[in-house]
């Protein structure tokens, strides 16, 4: 079934409320307001209203949005309300550092294994699994069931993979690879692409500097 | 002085496109139109010519670009005509990672201190530099020139020290932690949160799902 067609400006901004409605039920907050909303998050309350109405509003404005409720909803909207197994394709610091994050386990990610193709890090552990050599993946996959694959392994690398992720059932993959991959339709993907955040940074920072001489 | 308002969204396509010219570079590709760039980079050729009348156009469309001219002019605008000095705070994995980033460098981004409250690590090297404790950063921000901190501590952490950042000289905060910051006016800030692309690739994949059944 077709869902309503969502803008991908609208699904960025979820995880961010939830972030907000996370520390407010965290501190017993019960009703929220869109004008409170909004000035926590400093965003306007009519485009809160407006994200909020894409998924039929959320309840009666006048009273504000329940917080547990709201909350509740837009987890189920982001996939939360189901587990995921992930593994790590790539055993340098950035894949150890995502393999321990624990964050990632509270919000249903479930960290499975993490491969790499350096044979001297084969037999030391990443948050309780074992790094396994590349050459077992395709076995692996096949044994084990997991949604989500994660590169953080150089673009070459990254792009021969993705054949055999797919393949082997792989319905997702986080790529920190610097490189836009080529997947099949029903594939999904999410990039991080560090260094081109980090040059939004320099952006800023140099048209700011332009601008105040 | 001030520049025409360029909209965030053009200014978060141009490091990808840096990233292909670059790769048109390597090659030794001299010109290309934006029929081809668009073919390679998987937009409309109408979304690439909006994209550069930003910033005048770069030159006769229907001899096609110059490839090199065009990547120094993008490589201006993002402000990578300069190098920047950075500092990452929290020598966890994800800090070592980004201290381990050659590509920064090449892109002008100079490591210059790396630092942690865990005494443990005080000592430790990452690449060539000595892990300081938190408590030496106010008087080497004062000894150094340092433009960018990175922030890879969790959030508590992150808001007691941005006013120590801020008040040693620190211009932009490449943000780690999963918390919105509140700078003064004139302080870059950009963020990366990690658990929130993840919950971006969850609702692709359960969206997916949903529809699929």
């Amino acid at each position: 079934m077709q869902e309503k067609e969502i803008s991908q400006a609208v699904v960025s901004r979820l995880p961010r409320y939830l972030r907000y409605l996370g520390e407010l039920k965290e501190k017993g907050v019960e009703r929220v307001s869109s004008q409170e909303l909004s000035q926590l998050m400093n965003v306007t309350a009519s485009q809160i209203r407006q994200d909020f109405n894409n998924f039929g509003g959320f309840g009666q404005q006048g009273y504000g949005y329940n917080v547990e409720y709201l909350y509740t909803e837009i987890s189920k909207i982001l996939g939360l309300d189901r587990e995921y197994n992930f593994i790590i394709i790539g055993a340098g610091n950035l894949g150890r550092a995502l393999g321990n994050y624990l964050n990632f386990e509270r919000r249903g990610f479930i960290f499975k294994g993490i491969f790499d193709k350096d044979e001297s890090l084969v037999g030391k552990e990443v948050r309780g699994e074992k790094i396994r050599l590349i050459s077992e993946l395709e076995d692996f996959l096949k044994n084990n069931t997991v949604d989500i694959a994660v590169l953080t392994i150089p673009k070459v690398g990254a792009v021969g993979l993705v054949d055999v992720l797919v393949d082997n059932g792989i319905k997702a993959i986080w790529n920190f690879a610097h490189v836009d991959l080529d997947v099949p339709d029903g594939v999904q993907v999410e990039n991080v692409h560090l260094s081109e955040s980090l040059m939004k940074l320099s952006y800023k920072l140099s048209r700011y500097e332009r601008e105040n001489k």
